[in-house]
């Protein structure tokens, strides 16, 4: 009798079955997010059609998507104190940046190989350069590692990532017309916020430590938390960076307040919520039919392989000089492109930058590693950081939902 | 870079203003719903436009605002064992009936005397019965009266409240060309789905009681409750009633589990989050403009003194012999409309049953109940039910989350 009964339905549905497929995938000590990435593959519009039926509900799942990763990475950010960050910096800008240029370089010399024009090549390599952190932190927060050094390099790293990536595609954009004046704005203008931000952590936040509690309790402290991860995550996006980068300084701005445990605590069962749609709606994307012609799915394992190698090496030659398993993990950890990826194989087909096979190569290219990775990464970081004793329910992102 | 970055912008503002204003209203000992509401307003495309820009956008707010309401209505009905559901049930089904006989026979019949067709007076005055229940479950919820007869009473009446509305709705429907073989099926199936899931919280859920921990620990307790919740408030969907009245079935069904205290503290923080979007998708859709014509305002303030005194008589009838501080409270939570009679006026406008200047009535009669009801109520209730000593920070839908 009030509507919007159909979107419940399709969010009740995706949500059951791909805590279901998560729980299947735990149980056999396997990432949970591979079964919710399944899920969205077999209930999106692609496949069985459940899911995503209107344009109304294909723009809450978009939402609820959002909010997920922005939830998730401001959650790792709050476990990662300002102080251990920058012992780290150095290394992770380094991995950032070698982990950008070496695929970028690979993937525009490839795809021009394969004989296609050098705008294509180049906005092609743009779309295999931003890792999607949102997949690693998942894998590490179920894995109780969000507090490792692992972590604190791959948030940093994806920092100097994502302003390299924003800084690419601005270039590569102004091949076709834009002015160098306006690529320049945008950098300076991403660059000018991370630096505020960061500014004001080392200064306001950190120095006199953050007392909430002072001003109202702790119900106060959630809504604080909540109100800076939200409206950092819209200004990052509002300067062209992803929304997760203002999110995760969210967290780091709040990883040393008082409160730090209280906000855990009341983000968590956001988190367990929000996060499933994230992995859902990157499944959703995927369109298993462009891999029927010899030629696609050709296209699509060189650009995947590409992805891959060059990302691998990359952060491999700059993890030079720390333990084997670290310098992997990290390695295989910046190998997930999901959202990252999508999104500019997205904008370039809509602008015509890009013909549909190289499209439908990248889109396969994001989700294969987005698989792929956290299969490698898991068993590492269960390595170099010690797990609880298994709990009957497994690892699971609502883990710390509801213990009293 | 990725997008999406205008939705999360204007949730983010939504939910600041809302929160701010809500916390000013429970400052001063008013309730928080109507800051929310206001903010709603304020903010919504028919004063400032900062909300609700885009199709998008709209759908967004709207599933927000769905899921808000329906994990209210669960949490009230987690409070409402269903032992003591019952020992209310009678009391409850002649509130809930009575409160929606008189408001009909009254609001047809002034409608009709002021010269609208008899099929508009009829369908006006099926928009003029459903009582918004999330609006006073908001209420009890912030003074800690979830427990309380008041909230069982209207909880059980919201039930019967529903059926009779969707019984008139399908057969004013009806009198435009529909079957009554139709409408029978509409109710048939309504009743079905609250007998069929009566019976089951009465057999299985009841009599072995729920050891959701057994099947694997709070984190799958949770999950649980949320599946339930939102898997019934979608069936109820289905079967045309108000999804609201699945939501708050599932609540009952675990009211008496043993995990019903870990089940609140993990649904908290989501209900914290959601509700708020509830009530400023509900302002939003305020247009102040429809009150400038004096003929206008003169509809909307019959109508809306109809609605208010119909309800109150019906109610406070269906009452005798009990508290009159408890009649009270019970008649004046019946009063608010909100997203009940928001919902009936667009589908008459759509299908053209209704005028714009009738549909103009009844928007603002269901805010205007919306805003009064609840300034009464809270008074009323602070009477009747024990209150916890002041927080520094005031009664807050967050009150619960993220303590210690």
């Amino acid at each position: 009798m009030h509507g919007g009964g159909n979107v419940l339905w399709e969010l009740f549905i995706a949500l059951l079955v791909a805590r279901l497929a998560g729980e299947a995938f735990a149980r056999l000590r396997q990432p949970a997010l591979l079964g919710e990435v399944l899920a969205g593959v077999l209930l999106g519009s692609h496949a069985l059609g459940v899911i995503g039926t209107s344009a109304d509900s294909r723009a809450v799942f978009a939402a609820l998507s959002e909010i997920g990763v922005v939830l998730l990475l401001f959650e790792v950010g709050l476990e990662s104190p300002m102080g251990e960050f920058q012992r780290t910096g150095a290394r992770a800008a380094a991995v950032g940046a070698a982990g950008v240029v070496l695929p970028f370089v690979l993937g525009a010399w490839t795809i021009d190989l394969l004989g296609h024009s050098t705008r294509e090549s180049l906005f092609a390599a743009t779309a295999m350069v931003a890792t999607s952190t949102g997949v690693t932190a998942r894998v590490l927060r179920d894995l109780h590692a969000t507090r490792s050094r692992v972590s604190r390099i791959i948030v940093g790293a994806a920092l100097v990532d994502d302003v390299l990536a924003l800084l690419l595609l601005a270039v590569v954009s102004q091949l076709e017309g834009g002015s160098a004046a306006a690529v320049a704005l945008i950098v300076v203008q991403a660059l000018a916020f991370i630096a505020g931000v960061l500014a004001l952590g080392l200064t306001a936040f950190r120095r006199y430590s953050v007392r909430l509690a002072r001003i109202g309790g702790a119900s106060t402290a959630f809504w604080i938390a909540l109100m800076l991860a939200l409206g950092l995550a819209a200004a990052a996006s509002a300067v062209g960076l992803a929304a997760i980068i203002g999110a995760a300084l969210a967290g780091v701005l709040l990883s040393e307040s008082e409160e730090r445990r209280a906000i855990e605590r009341g983000i968590a069962p956001l988190v367990a919520f929000f996060v499933p749609f994230f992995f859902i709606d990157v499944g959703a994307q995927v369109d298993l039919n462009v891999l029927r012609s010899p030629g696609g799915l050709a296209l699509a394992a060189v650009v995947t392989g590409v992805a891959i190698v060059g990302k691998l090496a990359g952060v491999l030659a700059s993890m030079a000089g720390t333990r084997w398993l670290e310098a992997l993990s990290v390695a295989f950890g910046m190998v997930p492109r999901a959202e990252a990826g999508l999104a500019i194989a997205g904008l370039g087909l809509a602008d015509g930058l890009i013909g549909p096979d190289i499209f439908a190569a990248v889109v396969t290219m994001s989700v294969v590693t987005t698989l792929v990775a956290p299969l490698i990464v898991a068993p590492l970081v269960r390595r170099l950081v010690p797990q609880p004793p298994p709990l009957a329910h497994g690892p699971s992102p609502a883990g710390d939902v509801a213990r009293p």
